[in-house]
């Protein structure tokens, strides 16, 4: 059954015939001929096991795999001239197949249906995107991890609540986002294998009366197998929205880091400076650069998540199995695909781009008494005083430097011990930032030695 | 100043260039050119003024005019070719403009800039879109009215929980439905009576030192006055983020008719006969037609919704006053603006086309013991019981008609005096549906009579 | 008829009885009892007008009274004692009534239902809701007044894409939130208005035969009149979704305010001191201030928006008239509510103790060529250089400066003149921020006359 | 350091002192005090690692851990009285514990922080609800199952767009909701998997120079391993929002289920009959059974994917490493949390109870000409007619058919061949709506003994 046949091809019984409105709230090849290529991949796998088991002759299959070729050229030089009244992708190509090879064109649709030719395209579609971003996810961690390498040592305040907290390193920053991307690569990775089956042979919705081979069409395919249920294979978008879910993730971890670049390169932060390449400028104002590019991407968590938004809303109270609600599907994640696309490479070009103001982070992290968790806990470590005993004597030296005008390093050993006699000389060893950052040594700190260490993990595991 | 100021056009210090990505990322000429006849609307309105302001020169000004509607010609016939090296449409048009009229060209921007620019363009743009909403609406209301009128009564089940609950007239869930997007209606016309302000002469975010005339560009461009802080003008995107949210209460109320009409269209319930211009066949089943349209309606909350999610998102948190992420406004309000009119375009198609199949309608009314509420109210009202014992007393007749296989006035006199011996002959006047609904004459109510009389009074209001 | 009448109070009919399952997702009892006064006022309303109308009793009309008005006692002072098997706040309501009063108590639900009930109920407390945001609005725009009269002419730098581009007064910034929190005031106004229809008296879904007045209810609870359509009046949540709509874009605008509070007091900027009040701090860096309720104010967007989606992703697709899918609507407006208001509170709370740093404000407005756009206007008013010419020029000159590293006020005439020799001496009147901002006198613009021209317009406002 | 250290335990510096708005909008135990077990399991595994590394005294460890277990057990028996001044748990235990023990308290907080110890706290918590939702999804497929399995081979009709398309089994449909549901169970498997990574040890943002051993902590609390990244690891809310992305898809195919059920047990439909227990009723319709289990399932996905648009919102553009705004994490995931297990358990027992009316499926399932794909297979499988023809020869018998208001199977032969001559007696045998479900035997299709297949394999994998 072709239960989303038009009324153009097969009509008869419409007296009254489409007018416009419904013509362009119903057809689809505006869009879906973005698929025009998995459409004719999954033909051909399906005319190739037709003709093993026995269902089409040989010399059938044979037209069919050349003229199904033809087509797949004619759109790929631009040749194919695209009918909306044909409605989508699936009849577009059928109908040209049909002018080139003739009857056996007629028998292709042995077998299936267009709810699994289009269930079959647009996994296919989803397929190469979560590769797409494999890939880019990939390109932007290998930047981060030499942006890490240059920077293992370069010391930057750690913010908390946008205040400087302590000190940390440039290279332990970059890796808390390849922790990030990493993560979003893993759920790429799980979403791919979850999604790699194959619809076709699920026909309508209640499998076919032919003897197919559907393991035959899935394996020529690339999936891992068949999906075991023929009603879920054509009312199934959990591919879709897993899709948009993990995209929306990575995204968030894209609008956090592009947040940063901006703020670190106001005049006020002046952390890093971004190249010229991702940024503009301004007519009259040749120093000022504006980090459009961070913005952009700081931005498109709104229309990937939007569009997570907008596929979950479609598909809440869907009663099985196909509804032509489902095919608002494919817009969503096309737009959603292409500017996740996007603003990995942006952000990956930045990253390689941007160059780290040293003196500036040096300097920022030395201020701020950035170091007074380290005074604290010398004092736990060496005097054995109790953690919050040793956050009253630490608040009082630094109120005292406060009121000195100075910092932490630039009171006497006098002046620590009239606070607390037992500080020795030795205090002054873990005051400075560089000291700070070397000490944290638990796995996974900020120490050079710990950073270094998970650069060389994750190249390794990247290969 | 021009802040958004493209690196080709005014560059210098760029050494690098953007490349690829960030022309990808960065360009909106894409999608703005939609903007193009509102660009050219707001910059003769600009010359006009700053010619009667003495800024430019009479002749100049008159350049700027001719030279204006020339480029305005020049897209609306498909001779303009857009570039994406010129970025936006604002530069596209200032480029072209000064081909055609040379030096003058370059007076134009005094005393404005892109980020009001744009501002005014897409307000202008927004502004036009509710007023097609408000047709849009207000002919779907009229189609209601229409099916109102017809068949104000007809009898047909009232649901709750979609379990039969009450018999209602056809005509009075029709209103039910104008009631819902009249206030559609009035959410339009106050978002439109709220955002009809004018940005233009805000300047890049703080004004301008020429002695510029906002109150004349303002009332140029139809808008009620000039916004009254420029950092405001520049920031704001309430008006787009107010449309989106009334189109996506707009859109629920859609989902919702269009639920109905899916599930009364099955072959259970046969409620309504849609028409085959607003639906799809099957080859081989031709007694079926499929609902498409209205599926499609149903699914258009999804992303029109997610349009509002998006944009929403995109403006949280970001510091004033125009950051480049606001350029991701446009394309979200395009796309639920056009899907919008469609789905109300499509609805009122429906709506006008669709014949309710009022055999089925009554027959559905009548059953499940419809009236038991009605006879509940007799006994409460001429038998004066409390309003819980008549309830227990209905249960029993009504588990008696259970028994008995037959409806409630299948009863005879006496099956009903042995539950209740002050019941009379006249209790059989309220338990036919007609009766029924004729009762409910309540401000509101179901009757005939009450809602012929909304049906008039909508009938005055739209005029 | 009472459609959602629970299985305890009038089964007879359930023999399985609901286990705990049931009770945990049916019951509302938990969350609805805050509307137990609203619940009281209409029942009060409801029995005045079924005595008035001859339809109960004076005296059992006067039992209600004073058996309604000991509940809303009992309820005040926490003795009473509220049931999870009676379900909701109405049920529980009424057995208490029936305990303290008898018999009359089953003639209150007399012409109504609880579906009329619940959406009455609900109108009122978001009715209370709008009110109070209303004053919160007021409030907190009452303490940017205050905050830019003081400053009116404190000049601070004015951002775009968080780079300084033109300098801006303290009051014109404070003022640009005062223009988009009136705007939300304007919002809660049109939606109060647009809701204060009375549901009361629809019944069940479709009106009764009693000869009740929904028009003196109406009046009593303080609505314009009753609603028009008693399938709509059931089925309808609009209100609820208006309210979280205007409250999101309200949300939206704190979101935004608050993160520039959390980046002007970060050590880097400097540019606000906020209260300790609003603050946190760390027990052992004394100077260390996180603003934690700017950051909480800037995440309320997520539960408000978020609510806001829920609701909506409720309604979607629901068919009439009421469904249970609806009890969901009203913990989601409750928690946004009680989040917008504290939110509003707090950035009131914040906005009146923090200081500006007025020092670091100008210093930072004067650094980065912030005249330059002043310089280009210069001349194009005095040497009536075309705009982009004029552009080119400041370019060249603010090359100079940043070669020479100083600033454009340093610059001697001579080289200004190297660059253009029509500059005259008359040029450096426009290269100091304050001379920019007096000179941004256009409508709405920075200068500090428009500035308490908006102050002014705006106290009368609000008397 | 403490990082989110109160002003009440540590203070002295705030003059002011938090007022009502501050504590209203700061404080957390409200709601995190529901994390106490996991706070206090994540403590007692950090004082014995402290003590196994020499950091504290084996007696001062057994004092912690001695102390720790009465903190448990008061909270445990409802003993314990929370404090809002002492903002949240980890405070509330701490206060606690130094009142039991004394001096050793102090020296718990050793090597770890407040960002460290929620990060662990909320991990645990959400990892439990993964379990929970395991058990929960498990249990749902195996009454899923057990549907199936009794009606492997009752037929019903298959839909798309809620119009009959085929014939399919019972079996087939619940097997459907098997597939996705297990889905559902893969994703829990693989986000459990992702987030079962420990932060403990991450201290405030950047490790600590205590020699603490993060894999003892981590192993203790079967964990699989430490984060690598102290500031990813306090920064990070993945695991959260990974956990809302999947409850939000499974919720999606719990309103898919709820609608069919809604609309299966309409008067019109009659396909299912729901069980007392998760129906309520009418007083005085006692037929009537209000679906509303079934209703308020279908509108968990809302406040679910609420949830997730909340804390997607929320971390959208945050800087690293901590920032308050993070707080609003837990109450979206508790609330998600609850209503997806409920959601769950509530559907389990529908399920379980639910009758399918067999009489009434299979009367539905053999109306509408459902077989003509059938009878258009068998012209191409045993005529070899292409496709396209085989559907117009259908077409046509249909039209006949409906012609004579007779059924497919009800045609003579001779009316048959009148049609297509070829046509023989054999035609019959795919005619009948059994014969159409037993022929459909391709993998996965609706076929009984393929149905049987898939129930076979689910049971083996369950176990």
């Amino acid at each position: 059954m072709s239960d989303k046949s038009s009324n153009q091809m097969w009509g008869g019984r419409f007296a009254a015939g489409p007018d416009a409105i419904m013509e362009a709230i119903n057809a689809s090849i505006g869009f879906d001929k973005r698929m025009a290529a998995q459409d004719i991949a999954g033909s051909r796998a399906h005319a190739a096991m037709l003709a093993a088991q026995g269902i089409v002759t040989p010399s059938d299959a044979e037209a069919m795999r050349e003229g199904l070729l033809t087509v797949l050229s004619e759109i790929e030089t631009g040749q194919f001239v695209f009918s909306t009244a044909l409605e989508d992708i699936h009849m577009n190509v059928e109908a040209r197949l049909k002018e080139i090879i003739g009857e056996p064109a007629g028998r292709l649709h042995t077998g299936r249906s267009r709810n699994d030719q289009v269930a079959t395209d647009f996994r296919l579609w989803v397929r190469d995107q979560l590769d797409t971003a494999s890939s880019g996810l990939t390109a932007l961690i290998r930047a981060l991890l030499a942006q890490a390498e240059a920077g293992a040592d370069w010391v930057m305040p750690g913010f908390t609540h946008l205040q400087t907290a302590q000190p940390v390193t440039w290279g332990h920053h970059m890796m808390a986002y390849v922790e990030m991307f990493a993560r979003d690569l893993s759920r790429v990775e799980d979403a791919r294998r979850r999604m790699n089956e194959s619809p076709l042979g699920a026909a309508a919705l209640a499998g076919t009366s032919f003897p197919i081979d559907r393991d035959m069409t899935a394996k020529a395919l690339g999936f891992d197998r068949p999906m075991a249920n023929s009603l879920d294979a054509v009312s199934d978008r959990d591919f879709a929205l897993e899709f948009l879910s993990v995209a929306s993730i990575s995204a968030m971890h894209l609008s956090r880091m592009a947040e940063e670049l901006v703020i670190w390169s106001s005049a006020q932060f002046r952390f890093v400076t971004l190249s010229d390449r991702f940024s503009t400028g301004s007519s009259i104002m040749p120093q000022k650069k504006n980090p459009d590019a961070a913005e952009l991407i700081r931005a498109k968590i709104g229309r990937i998540f939007g569009a997570n938004v907008a596929l979950m809303t479609v598909m809440k109270g869907l009663p099985l199995a196909y509804s032509k609600d489902m095919q608002e599907d494919k817009e969503q994640v096309f737009d959603a695909a292409d500017n996740w696309m996007l603003a990995l490479a942006a952000m990956e070009g930045m990253v390689k781009d941007m160059s780290a103001n040293t003196q500036v982070l040096e300097a920022a992290a030395s201020a701020g008494f950035s170091t007074a968790t380290d005074l604290a806990d010398w004092l736990v470590r060496e005097l054995d005083l109790p953690f919050r005993d040793a956050h009253h004597v630490t608040g009082s030296l630094v109120a005292m430097a406060e009121q000195k005008g100075c910092d932490l390093p630039d009171l006497s050993l006098a002046d620590m011990q009239s606070v607390h006699d037992g500080i020795s000389e030795a205090v002054f060893d873990v005051l400075g930032v560089h000291n700070s950052v070397a000490s944290r040594t638990s796995f996974g700190g900020t120490a050079p030695v710990r950073v270094r260490e998970q650069i060389a993990r994750w190249k390794e595991t990247l290969g």
